[in-house]
C-alpha cells in the first residue's frame, strides 16, 4: 500500500505509528532487539494501521487514542508472521531473511510471544471492555487457523470451504476487527461498526486471494520468494483447487511434495496459468471487493470513504 | 500442592476452577484438543489459583469473579510451560510426554499461542484497566525471561544476580502477580495490595529455588525426569552456582554440555551434593520463605492467612 494512494492529511499520523512500532518492538536484550528490529524494517504494507485510522475517520478521531489500536493490530499481525515463517522454515520475508532462518526457531518463537505480549500492552490503553473481547477472540480465531493450516498442508482433497474458512482467520478476520476497533475507538454506533467489520471482511478475502494468485503470476524479486512456494510447501490456495478441477491436473498437483524440483513445479505452475484458475481466482477476489465497495455506498461520503474506495481499487489491481 | 492443605471451604472453589480450565482449553480441532487435554490432565499444582484465590480472601470474595483471573493465571503458566518445553527438547513433563515430542515443535507452537489467547479471553472478564496493565506486563517481562534464559544456557560464569534475575521473571513474577491480581479483583486497598505481590514475590523466589535444589536430591520417580536434567540441558541454577566456587568443581562442571553421558552427569551431581551447595541453596530459599512469613504477620488475621502461612511452610520443606 502506497503512501501516496492515502490523503496527506493522514501521513503525519502514520509516520507516529510506525515511530510508536519502533518504541513497542524495543527490547534491552540485545538478540531479541536485532530480531525483532530486522522484522521491522523488513517493512509491510500497514493495511491494519490504515484500516484502523480510516474507520476512525468516521466517528470522534483522536489519534492518541486509535494510535493504540493501529498498534496493537499490527504488532498481532507481526507476531504471526514470526510464528508463521517458524511453521513454513521460510527463509525469507520481503526479501529480508527471517528470525527463524538468522537465528532459530526458538528465538523466533519466542520473539513472536515477544511481539505479541507487547501489543496486550498497548490494547491496555484502550478503555472499552468490548475492543478486548473482540481482540482475545480474534487472537484465538488466528491460532486454530494456524493449527488448521498446518493440519491442512498437502491436503489435496480439501475443499473451497475449506480454504474460505482458513483465509478468512489468517487474513480477513484481523483486517474486519481492525474495521472494528477503529470504529470501537472513535465511538462510531453501533451499526457502522458492523458494517465497517464487514467492508474489512471482503477486503481481507479478496486481498487474501489476491495474494494467493500473485503466488503463481508474481515474479521472484516482486514475491521475495520463488514462484509457486506456498504450492510447494503444501498450501493449496484458490487457483490449485480450482485447476485440481480438472482430473489430469489434480493427479499432476497430488504428486507435490516438500522435494519436488523447481523444474517440475515451473511445468505445473505453468499448467495451472493455463487452465484458467488463475482467471477463475480473479472472479472470486471480485466479487468480495464489489461487496465491499457496496457496504461503502451506504458510507457518509467523507474523505476516508474516498480513500477506502480508493485502496479497494488499489488491492483489486495490485501486482505485488 | 496437596488440597488437603487447604481450608476446605475452598474445595468447591477449586473444583470449579478444574472445570473452568477443561472448558477454557477446550478446541473443536481435534489436533489442538488432544494436545491441550494431556497438558491439563498431567496436572500440576495449580499454586497461581491458590494464591489469587487466597488473596481475594483479604477483599470482597466471590468466586465467580476471581474464578477468571484464577484461570487466566493459570493458562499463561500453562502456555509458557508448553513453549519451555519446546525450547529444552523435554519429552516428558510431570511423567507425561509432552506435546513438542508426542506431536512436534511446530504444534507446541501453536498450542501454547492457543492457550495464551484463551487466557486473554478470560481476563477480559476483568473489568480493573490496571488488572490488565499489570498482566501484560508480567506477560512481556515472561517473555523477556525465557529469552535470556536461552542466552544464559551453558554460561558458566553467570552471577549468582543473573539467576536471581532469571527466576523471578521465570516464577517469582506470576506468582506475585497472581497474589496482586487476586486482591484487585476482589478490592482489596491499594496498599495491601502491593504486601500481597510482595508475599507472592517472596514465595515464588523460594518456590523456585526449591525446585532447582529437587532437580539435584529428587528421585526421577518423582520428578518425572532424570535428577540433574536441568544442568545437562545448560540451565545453571543455584546448587551449581554455589558449586562453582569451588575451583575444581568449576573447571569440572564448565564442561558439561548436551552429550555428557548419564554416568559422568551421575558423578558430577554426587560432589555438588557433597559441596555444601545444597545447604547454602536452601539457606537462600529460607531467607525469602522467612521475607514471606513476615510480610503475613501485618496481614489481618484469618482464615486465609493461616492457610497462606501452611502453604509456605509446606513450600520450605516439600519434596516434589
Amino acid at each position: 500500500m502506497k503512501l501516496s494512494l492515502l490523503n496527506s492529511n493522514l501521513k503525519g499520523d502514520f509516520d507516529l505509528i510506525e515511530q510508536e512500532l519502533e518504541i513497542a518492538i524495543h527490547s534491552k536484550t540485545k538478540m531479541l532487539n536485532d530480531a525483532t528490529v530486522q522484522l521491522l524494517k523488513a517493512g509491510g504494507k500497514r493495511i491494519r494501521p490504515v484500516f484502523v485510522l480510516l474507520s476512525a475517520k468516521f466517528g470522534t478521531y483522536d489519534i492518541h487514542t486509535v494510535k493504540n489500536v493501529a498498534v496493537a493490530l499490527e504488532l498481532i499481525h507481526m507476531a504471526s508472521l514470526v510464528h508463521d515463517d517458524v511453521i513454513d522454515d521460510a527463509k525469507l520475508r520481503r526479501g529480508i531473511t527471517t528470525i527463524n532462518y538468522q537465528w532459530n526457531d526458538k528465538i523466533a518463537m519466542y520473539a513472536g510471544d515477544y511481539i505479541l505480549a507487547r501489543s496486550l500492552e498497548y490494547m491496555t490503553k484502550i478503555k472499552q471492555p468490548i475492543a478486548h473481547q473482540i481482540l482475545s477472540n480474534a487472537i484465538i480465531e488466528v491460532c486454530i487457523g494456524e493449527v488448521e493450516q498446518i493440519k491442512d498442508k498437502y491436503r489435496f482433497d480439501q475443499t473451497l470451504r475449506d480454504y474460505l474458512r482458513r483465509i478468512k482467520r489468517k487474513t480477513a478476520l484481523l483486517i474486519a476487527v481492525s474495521c472494528e476497533l477503529g470504529a470501537v475507538a472513535a465511538e462510531v454506533d453501533v451499526q457502522m461498526q458492523r458494517q465497517l467489520y464487514k467492508f474489512g471482511y471482503f477486503i481481507g478475502m479478496s486481498y487474501q486471494i489476491t495474494d494467493d494468485i500473485l503466488d503463481f503470476t508474481g515474479s521472484e524479486k516482486d514475491l521475495g520468494k520463488p514462484a509457486g512456494e506456498d504450492l510447494r510447501q503444501g498450501n493449496i490456495t484458490l487457483p490449485a483447487l480450482y485447476a485440481m478441477k480438472n482430473p489430469k491436473l489434480k493427479t499432476l498437483i497430488s504428486t507435490i511434495n516438500e522435494d519436488t524440483s523447481k523444474k517440475q513445479m515451473d511445468s505445473i505452475i505453468a499448467q495451472i496459468k493455463s487452465s484458467g484458475a488463475i482467471e477463475q481466482s480473479h472472479a472470486i477476489s471480485s466479487r468480495y471487493l464489489k461487496k465491499a465497495l457496496s457496504i461503502l455506498d451506504e458510507f457518509p461520503a467523507n474523505r476516508a470513504r474516498k480513500t477506502l474506495r480508493e485502496i479497494a481499487n488499489f488491492i483489486g489491481k495490485r501486482k505485488y
